[in-house]
Protein backbone atom coordinates (compact mmCIF):
# COMPACT_ATOMS: atom_id res chain seq x y z
CA UNK A 1 0.00 0.00 0.00
CA UNK A 2 1.08 3.44 0.44
CA UNK A 3 1.16 6.49 -1.58
CA UNK A 4 -0.60 9.76 -0.42
CA UNK A 5 -3.67 10.14 -1.90
CA UNK A 6 -4.70 13.35 -1.86
CA UNK A 7 -1.96 14.39 -4.45
CA UNK A 8 -3.86 12.65 -6.83
CA UNK A 9 -5.02 13.77 -10.19
CA UNK A 10 -7.42 15.20 -8.77
CA UNK A 11 -5.80 17.78 -6.59
CA UNK A 12 -3.73 18.64 -9.18
CA UNK A 13 -5.36 21.95 -10.10
CA UNK A 14 -4.47 22.74 -6.31
CA UNK A 15 -0.79 21.49 -6.77
CA UNK A 16 -0.79 23.39 -10.00
CA UNK A 17 -0.75 26.73 -8.11
CA UNK A 18 2.83 25.86 -7.73
CA UNK A 19 3.64 29.70 -6.55
CA UNK A 20 1.73 29.33 -3.53
CA UNK A 21 2.77 26.13 -2.17
CA UNK A 22 5.70 28.08 -0.53
CA UNK A 23 3.70 31.04 0.36
CA UNK A 24 1.80 29.46 3.05
CA UNK A 25 -1.36 31.56 3.88
CA UNK A 26 -1.40 33.49 0.48
CA UNK A 27 -3.04 30.77 -1.58
CA UNK A 28 -5.70 32.53 -3.40
CA UNK A 29 -7.46 29.69 -4.91
CA UNK A 30 -10.53 27.72 -3.96
CA UNK A 31 -9.44 25.32 -1.69
CA UNK A 32 -10.14 21.32 -1.77
CA UNK A 33 -13.52 21.14 0.35
CA UNK A 34 -12.29 17.16 0.66
CA UNK A 35 -9.16 15.94 2.42
CA UNK A 36 -7.83 12.54 1.98
CA UNK A 37 -5.38 11.26 4.37
CA UNK A 38 -2.40 9.59 4.93
CA UNK A 39 -0.57 13.48 4.33
CA UNK A 40 1.82 13.87 2.44
CA UNK A 41 4.74 14.28 4.87
CA UNK A 42 5.51 17.94 4.79
CA UNK A 43 7.39 20.72 6.88
CA UNK A 44 4.58 23.10 8.26
CA UNK A 45 6.81 25.43 10.26
CA UNK A 46 6.43 28.25 7.75
CA UNK A 47 2.92 28.08 8.08
CA UNK A 48 2.37 27.95 11.94
CA UNK A 49 6.00 31.29 12.18
CA UNK A 50 4.19 32.66 9.90
CA UNK A 51 0.48 32.52 11.44
CA UNK A 52 2.60 33.52 14.79
CA UNK A 53 3.62 37.05 13.20
CA UNK A 54 7.22 35.70 13.03
CA UNK A 55 9.35 36.43 9.87
CA UNK A 56 9.92 33.15 8.28
CA UNK A 57 12.47 34.42 5.90
CA UNK A 58 14.97 34.96 8.58
CA UNK A 59 15.51 31.97 9.55
CA UNK A 60 13.64 29.04 7.61
CA UNK A 61 13.13 25.79 9.49
CA UNK A 62 16.40 23.40 8.76
CA UNK A 63 14.44 19.83 8.45
CA UNK A 64 14.54 17.69 5.36
CA UNK A 65 11.03 17.80 4.97
CA UNK A 66 9.31 19.54 1.87
CA UNK A 67 7.56 23.09 1.84
CA UNK A 68 4.93 21.61 0.13
CA UNK A 69 0.89 21.53 0.19
CA UNK A 70 -0.38 18.47 2.02
CA UNK A 71 -3.67 17.89 3.54
CA UNK A 72 -2.03 18.23 7.29
CA UNK A 73 -0.93 21.83 5.81
CA UNK A 74 -4.47 22.40 4.14
CA UNK A 75 -6.58 21.61 7.32
CA UNK A 76 -3.99 23.94 9.44
CA UNK A 77 -5.20 26.60 7.32
CA UNK A 78 -8.50 26.41 7.79
CA UNK A 79 -8.05 26.28 11.41
CA UNK A 80 -5.72 29.24 11.49
CA UNK A 81 -8.38 31.22 9.47
CA UNK A 82 -10.40 31.62 12.46
CA UNK A 83 -10.52 35.33 13.85
CA UNK A 84 -13.10 35.08 16.36
CA UNK A 85 -14.40 31.58 17.60
CA UNK A 86 -13.26 27.95 17.51
CA UNK A 87 -15.43 25.00 19.24
CA UNK A 88 -13.31 21.65 19.02
CA UNK A 89 -15.15 18.31 19.20
CA UNK A 90 -12.13 15.65 18.85
CA UNK A 91 -12.17 12.13 20.83
CA UNK A 92 -7.96 11.99 19.98
CA UNK A 93 -6.19 15.04 20.22
CA UNK A 94 -2.15 14.56 20.37
CA UNK A 95 -0.94 16.12 16.83
CA UNK A 96 2.13 19.02 17.95
CA UNK A 97 1.53 20.85 14.88
CA UNK A 98 -2.61 21.41 15.35
CA UNK A 99 -2.07 21.66 19.19
CA UNK A 100 0.23 24.54 18.40
CA UNK A 101 -2.51 26.25 15.94
CA UNK A 102 -4.93 26.11 18.33
CA UNK A 103 -2.54 27.69 21.17
CA UNK A 104 -2.06 30.54 18.49
CA UNK A 105 -5.35 30.78 17.44
CA UNK A 106 -6.42 31.29 21.39
CA UNK A 107 -3.31 33.75 21.76
CA UNK A 108 -4.29 35.87 18.87
CA UNK A 109 -7.96 35.98 21.24
CA UNK A 110 -9.67 33.41 19.34
CA UNK A 111 -12.28 32.35 21.67
CA UNK A 112 -11.31 28.38 22.06
CA UNK A 113 -13.76 26.04 23.52
CA UNK A 114 -12.55 22.08 23.46
CA UNK A 115 -14.68 19.25 24.28
CA UNK A 116 -12.82 15.53 24.34
CA UNK A 117 -13.17 11.93 25.59
CA UNK A 118 -12.28 10.86 29.01
CA UNK A 119 -10.39 7.76 28.46
CA UNK A 120 -8.03 9.53 25.52
CA UNK A 121 -7.07 12.79 27.44
CA UNK A 122 -4.82 11.58 30.01
CA UNK A 123 -2.71 9.14 27.38
CA UNK A 124 1.08 10.27 26.88
CA UNK A 125 1.34 12.96 24.08
CA UNK A 126 -1.88 13.97 24.47
CA UNK A 127 -2.22 17.69 23.50
CA UNK A 128 -5.11 18.23 26.02
CA UNK A 129 -2.87 19.03 29.39
CA UNK A 130 -0.85 21.72 26.93
CA UNK A 131 -4.12 23.48 26.32
CA UNK A 132 -5.26 23.54 29.79
CA UNK A 133 -2.20 24.77 31.20
CA UNK A 134 -2.50 27.72 28.24
CA UNK A 135 -5.64 28.57 29.57
CA UNK A 136 -7.94 27.30 26.81
CA UNK A 137 -11.34 25.90 28.15
CA UNK A 138 -11.67 21.81 27.93
CA UNK A 139 -14.39 19.92 28.98
CA UNK A 140 -14.53 15.89 28.80
CA UNK A 141 -17.27 13.63 28.88
CA UNK A 142 -18.62 12.00 31.96
CA UNK A 143 -20.12 8.73 30.25
CA UNK A 144 -19.68 5.11 29.56
CA UNK A 145 -19.75 5.62 25.54
CA UNK A 146 -17.48 7.85 23.60
CA UNK A 147 -17.11 10.95 22.97
CA UNK A 148 -16.21 9.85 19.29
CA UNK A 149 -16.98 12.88 17.38
CA UNK A 150 -13.89 14.58 15.10
CA UNK A 151 -15.42 18.07 14.67
CA UNK A 152 -14.20 21.64 14.44
CA UNK A 153 -16.64 24.68 14.00
CA UNK A 154 -14.31 27.89 12.57
CA UNK A 155 -16.04 31.06 13.26
CA UNK A 156 -19.57 29.63 13.39
CA UNK A 157 -19.44 29.46 9.81
CA UNK A 158 -17.21 26.51 8.62
CA UNK A 159 -17.27 23.04 9.33
CA UNK A 160 -14.42 21.04 9.50
CA UNK A 161 -15.57 17.19 10.01
CA UNK A 162 -14.37 13.34 9.39
CA UNK A 163 -13.12 10.39 10.14
CA UNK A 164 -9.83 11.91 11.64
CA UNK A 165 -8.68 12.14 15.21
CA UNK A 166 -6.14 14.90 15.22
CA UNK A 167 -3.22 12.56 16.08
CA UNK A 168 0.13 12.14 14.10
CA UNK A 169 -0.64 8.49 13.66
CA UNK A 170 -3.77 8.83 11.94
CA UNK A 171 -2.36 11.96 10.02
CA UNK A 172 0.87 10.26 8.77
CA UNK A 173 -0.67 6.31 8.39
CA UNK A 174 -4.36 6.21 8.31
CA UNK A 175 -6.71 5.96 5.28
CA UNK A 176 -8.93 9.12 6.54
CA UNK A 177 -10.86 11.89 5.14
CA UNK A 178 -12.07 15.44 6.22
CA UNK A 179 -14.64 17.35 4.93
CA UNK A 180 -14.78 21.24 5.30
CA UNK A 181 -18.19 22.38 4.65
CA UNK A 182 -19.68 26.41 4.77
CA UNK A 183 -22.90 25.48 4.13
CA UNK A 184 -25.07 26.37 7.72
CA UNK A 185 -27.76 23.52 6.94
CA UNK A 186 -24.61 21.17 7.96
CA UNK A 187 -22.97 23.65 9.84
CA UNK A 188 -25.73 24.66 12.65
CA UNK A 189 -26.49 21.48 13.80
CA UNK A 190 -22.98 20.62 15.15
CA UNK A 191 -22.61 24.07 16.70
CA UNK A 192 -26.04 22.89 18.67
CA UNK A 193 -24.54 19.59 18.93
CA UNK A 194 -21.48 21.52 20.36
CA UNK A 195 -23.46 23.50 22.55
CA UNK A 196 -25.22 20.40 24.11
CA UNK A 197 -22.26 18.86 24.75
CA UNK A 198 -20.38 21.73 26.52
CA UNK A 199 -23.47 21.93 29.15
CA UNK A 200 -23.85 18.49 29.48
CA UNK A 201 -20.07 18.05 30.40
CA UNK A 202 -19.95 21.26 32.80
CA UNK A 203 -18.34 20.36 35.59
CA UNK A 204 -21.19 21.68 37.77
CA UNK A 205 -23.12 18.63 36.29
CA UNK A 206 -20.38 15.83 37.47
CA UNK A 207 -21.78 13.31 39.99
CA UNK A 208 -19.02 12.11 42.64
CA UNK A 209 -20.39 9.10 44.49
CA UNK A 210 -19.78 8.80 48.16
CA UNK A 211 -20.76 5.77 50.28
CA UNK A 212 -24.05 6.45 51.18
CA UNK A 213 -25.22 5.89 47.23
CA UNK A 214 -26.26 3.00 46.18
CA UNK B 1 -25.06 12.07 30.97
CA UNK B 2 -27.33 10.32 28.41
CA UNK B 3 -29.88 11.42 25.88
CA UNK B 4 -30.69 10.93 22.65
CA UNK B 5 -29.18 14.14 21.32
CA UNK B 6 -31.57 13.40 18.00
CA UNK B 7 -34.22 13.70 19.57
CA UNK B 8 -34.05 17.54 20.15
CA UNK B 9 -35.57 20.52 19.13
CA UNK B 10 -34.06 20.83 15.92
CA UNK B 11 -35.43 17.31 15.09
CA UNK B 12 -39.06 18.25 16.03
CA UNK B 13 -40.22 19.09 12.96
CA UNK B 14 -39.12 15.41 11.72
CA UNK B 15 -40.79 14.00 14.91
CA UNK B 16 -43.75 15.72 14.46
CA UNK B 17 -44.59 13.84 11.23
CA UNK B 18 -45.95 11.30 13.46
CA UNK B 19 -48.13 9.45 10.71
CA UNK B 20 -45.34 8.57 9.00
CA UNK B 21 -43.08 6.95 12.63
CA UNK B 22 -44.66 3.88 12.03
CA UNK B 23 -45.15 3.69 8.61
CA UNK B 24 -41.31 3.60 7.48
CA UNK B 25 -40.21 3.92 4.39
CA UNK B 26 -43.06 6.32 3.06
CA UNK B 27 -41.54 9.23 5.03
CA UNK B 28 -42.37 11.84 1.86
CA UNK B 29 -41.07 15.12 3.90
CA UNK B 30 -37.13 16.33 4.39
CA UNK B 31 -34.92 14.46 5.97
CA UNK B 32 -32.44 15.43 8.00
CA UNK B 33 -29.11 15.81 6.32
CA UNK B 34 -26.99 15.28 9.31
CA UNK B 35 -27.92 11.99 12.14
CA UNK B 36 -26.39 12.40 15.75
CA UNK B 37 -25.77 9.51 17.80
CA UNK B 38 -26.29 7.97 20.26
CA UNK B 39 -29.07 6.78 18.62
CA UNK B 40 -32.82 6.23 20.11
CA UNK B 41 -33.19 2.81 21.04
CA UNK B 42 -36.41 1.64 18.45
CA UNK B 43 -36.96 -1.37 16.60
CA UNK B 44 -36.02 -1.32 13.36
CA UNK B 45 -37.79 -5.42 12.28
CA UNK B 46 -40.47 -3.56 10.29
CA UNK B 47 -38.49 -1.04 8.25
CA UNK B 48 -35.79 -4.05 7.20
CA UNK B 49 -39.01 -6.35 6.59
CA UNK B 50 -40.85 -4.02 4.36
CA UNK B 51 -37.72 -3.31 2.43
CA UNK B 52 -37.27 -7.32 2.04
CA UNK B 53 -40.70 -7.01 0.55
CA UNK B 54 -42.45 -9.17 3.27
CA UNK B 55 -45.62 -8.10 4.77
CA UNK B 56 -45.28 -6.40 8.29
CA UNK B 57 -48.86 -5.93 8.87
CA UNK B 58 -49.63 -9.90 9.30
CA UNK B 59 -46.67 -10.66 11.96
CA UNK B 60 -45.79 -7.70 13.84
CA UNK B 61 -42.22 -7.71 15.88
CA UNK B 62 -43.21 -8.68 19.42
CA UNK B 63 -39.96 -7.07 20.82
CA UNK B 64 -40.71 -4.37 23.43
CA UNK B 65 -38.65 -1.09 21.50
CA UNK B 66 -40.77 1.77 19.71
CA UNK B 67 -41.18 1.59 16.16
CA UNK B 68 -39.77 5.67 16.03
CA UNK B 69 -37.59 7.45 13.66
CA UNK B 70 -34.30 7.01 15.07
CA UNK B 71 -30.74 8.50 13.52
CA UNK B 72 -30.23 4.12 13.30
CA UNK B 73 -33.96 4.28 10.99
CA UNK B 74 -32.76 7.02 9.26
CA UNK B 75 -29.56 6.22 8.41
CA UNK B 76 -30.82 2.44 7.32
CA UNK B 77 -33.82 4.41 4.90
CA UNK B 78 -30.38 6.28 3.34
CA UNK B 79 -28.76 3.16 2.56
CA UNK B 80 -32.28 1.07 1.25
CA UNK B 81 -32.77 3.54 -0.94
CA UNK B 82 -30.05 2.53 -3.46
CA UNK B 83 -30.90 1.01 -6.46
CA UNK B 84 -28.35 0.36 -8.93
CA UNK B 85 -24.93 0.44 -6.39
CA UNK B 86 -23.31 1.02 -3.06
CA UNK B 87 -19.75 1.27 -2.17
CA UNK B 88 -18.88 0.81 1.82
CA UNK B 89 -16.24 2.05 3.08
CA UNK B 90 -15.63 1.13 6.88
CA UNK B 91 -13.12 0.64 9.37
CA UNK B 92 -15.89 -1.68 11.72
CA UNK B 93 -19.07 -2.92 10.29
CA UNK B 94 -20.72 -5.56 13.34
CA UNK B 95 -24.37 -3.96 13.52
CA UNK B 96 -26.57 -6.77 12.84
CA UNK B 97 -29.22 -4.45 11.54
CA UNK B 98 -26.92 -2.65 9.19
CA UNK B 99 -25.55 -6.01 8.01
CA UNK B 100 -29.05 -7.27 7.21
CA UNK B 101 -29.41 -3.72 5.20
CA UNK B 102 -26.77 -4.46 3.05
CA UNK B 103 -27.30 -8.39 2.95
CA UNK B 104 -30.71 -7.18 1.57
CA UNK B 105 -29.76 -4.62 -1.07
CA UNK B 106 -27.02 -7.33 -2.70
CA UNK B 107 -30.19 -10.29 -2.70
CA UNK B 108 -32.55 -7.08 -4.99
CA UNK B 109 -29.62 -6.83 -7.24
CA UNK B 110 -27.72 -3.49 -6.04
CA UNK B 111 -23.99 -3.75 -6.95
CA UNK B 112 -22.66 -4.22 -3.81
CA UNK B 113 -19.07 -3.42 -2.71
CA UNK B 114 -17.26 -3.44 0.37
CA UNK B 115 -13.57 -2.57 1.26
CA UNK B 116 -12.70 -2.82 5.55
CA UNK B 117 -9.89 -2.43 7.90
CA UNK B 118 -7.98 -5.86 8.28
CA UNK B 119 -7.18 -5.28 11.99
CA UNK B 120 -11.01 -5.43 12.61
CA UNK B 121 -12.81 -7.56 10.01
CA UNK B 122 -12.21 -11.02 11.77
CA UNK B 123 -13.05 -9.80 15.14
CA UNK B 124 -15.96 -11.54 16.90
CA UNK B 125 -19.43 -9.88 15.96
CA UNK B 126 -17.81 -8.56 12.94
CA UNK B 127 -20.38 -8.56 9.99
CA UNK B 128 -17.73 -8.94 7.59
CA UNK B 129 -17.75 -12.55 7.05
CA UNK B 130 -21.14 -12.84 6.95
CA UNK B 131 -20.86 -10.75 3.92
CA UNK B 132 -18.21 -12.72 2.12
CA UNK B 133 -20.61 -16.16 2.85
CA UNK B 134 -23.82 -13.92 1.14
CA UNK B 135 -21.46 -13.53 -2.04
CA UNK B 136 -20.71 -9.90 -1.42
CA UNK B 137 -17.64 -8.51 -3.03
CA UNK B 138 -15.25 -7.33 0.38
CA UNK B 139 -11.58 -6.37 -0.13
CA UNK B 140 -9.50 -5.65 3.06
CA UNK B 141 -6.00 -3.46 2.97
CA UNK B 142 -2.48 -4.70 3.68
CA UNK B 143 -1.00 -1.70 5.15
CA UNK B 144 0.13 -0.66 8.71
CA UNK B 145 -1.83 2.09 9.32
CA UNK B 146 -5.55 1.54 10.04
CA UNK B 147 -8.37 2.05 6.94
CA UNK B 148 -10.33 4.05 8.88
CA UNK B 149 -13.01 5.66 6.84
CA UNK B 150 -16.50 5.53 7.72
CA UNK B 151 -18.20 6.10 4.54
CA UNK B 152 -21.07 4.75 1.94
CA UNK B 153 -21.83 5.99 -1.21
CA UNK B 154 -25.70 5.06 -2.45
CA UNK B 155 -26.12 5.60 -6.69
CA UNK B 156 -23.01 7.33 -6.85
CA UNK B 157 -25.23 10.34 -5.61
CA UNK B 158 -25.25 10.64 -2.20
CA UNK B 159 -22.37 10.08 0.10
CA UNK B 160 -23.16 9.01 3.74
CA UNK B 161 -20.08 9.60 5.93
CA UNK B 162 -18.87 10.85 9.77
CA UNK B 163 -17.49 9.58 12.91
CA UNK B 164 -19.77 6.49 13.03
CA UNK B 165 -18.24 3.15 12.63
CA UNK B 166 -21.13 0.67 12.29
CA UNK B 167 -21.31 -1.13 15.02
CA UNK B 168 -23.98 -1.38 17.91
CA UNK B 169 -21.85 -0.11 20.69
CA UNK B 170 -20.98 3.32 18.89
CA UNK B 171 -24.60 3.59 17.56
CA UNK B 172 -26.34 2.72 21.08
CA UNK B 173 -23.45 4.86 22.98
CA UNK B 174 -21.07 6.69 21.55
CA UNK B 175 -21.71 10.85 20.54
CA UNK B 176 -21.38 10.19 16.88
CA UNK B 177 -22.18 12.00 13.47
CA UNK B 178 -23.05 10.76 10.10
CA UNK B 179 -23.45 13.40 7.13
CA UNK B 180 -25.70 12.78 4.11
CA UNK B 181 -24.92 14.66 1.31
CA UNK B 182 -25.94 15.04 -2.33
CA UNK B 183 -23.18 17.49 -4.02
CA UNK B 184 -21.36 16.25 -6.31
CA UNK B 185 -18.41 18.47 -5.03
CA UNK B 186 -18.58 16.35 -2.21
CA UNK B 187 -19.77 12.80 -4.01
CA UNK B 188 -17.01 12.63 -6.75
CA UNK B 189 -13.83 12.58 -4.46
CA UNK B 190 -15.43 10.21 -1.99
CA UNK B 191 -16.22 7.80 -5.03
CA UNK B 192 -12.72 8.19 -6.34
CA UNK B 193 -10.85 7.40 -3.18
CA UNK B 194 -12.89 4.74 -2.93
CA UNK B 195 -11.80 3.36 -6.31
CA UNK B 196 -8.39 4.18 -5.67
CA UNK B 197 -8.46 1.97 -2.25
CA UNK B 198 -10.52 -0.80 -4.46
CA UNK B 199 -7.76 -1.32 -6.78
CA UNK B 200 -5.05 -1.35 -4.03
CA UNK B 201 -6.66 -3.51 -2.26
CA UNK B 202 -6.96 -5.73 -5.15
CA UNK B 203 -5.99 -9.04 -3.46
CA UNK B 204 -3.44 -9.40 -7.26
CA UNK B 205 -1.94 -6.67 -5.47
CA UNK B 206 -0.94 -8.29 -2.44
CA UNK B 207 2.77 -9.57 -0.97
CA UNK B 208 3.69 -12.68 0.45
CA UNK B 209 6.67 -12.86 2.13
CA UNK B 210 9.09 -16.07 1.86
CA UNK B 211 12.61 -16.88 3.16
CA UNK B 212 14.02 -15.48 0.29
CA UNK B 213 13.10 -12.06 1.07
CA UNK B 214 14.79 -9.68 3.02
Amino acid sequence: GGGFPQETSRHKGARLLGATAHAPGRQRGRRPRVLFFPSRPSCTEALLAEAAGLRTTARPCPCPLPRVDSSLSRLLRHLLSARRSLEICLFAFSSPQLGRAVQLLHRRGVRVRVVTDAQYMGLPGSQIGLLRHAGIQVRHDQEDGYMHHKFAVVDRRMLITGSLNWTTQAIQNNRENVLVVEDAEYVKPFLDEFERIWEEYNPINYRFFSKDDK
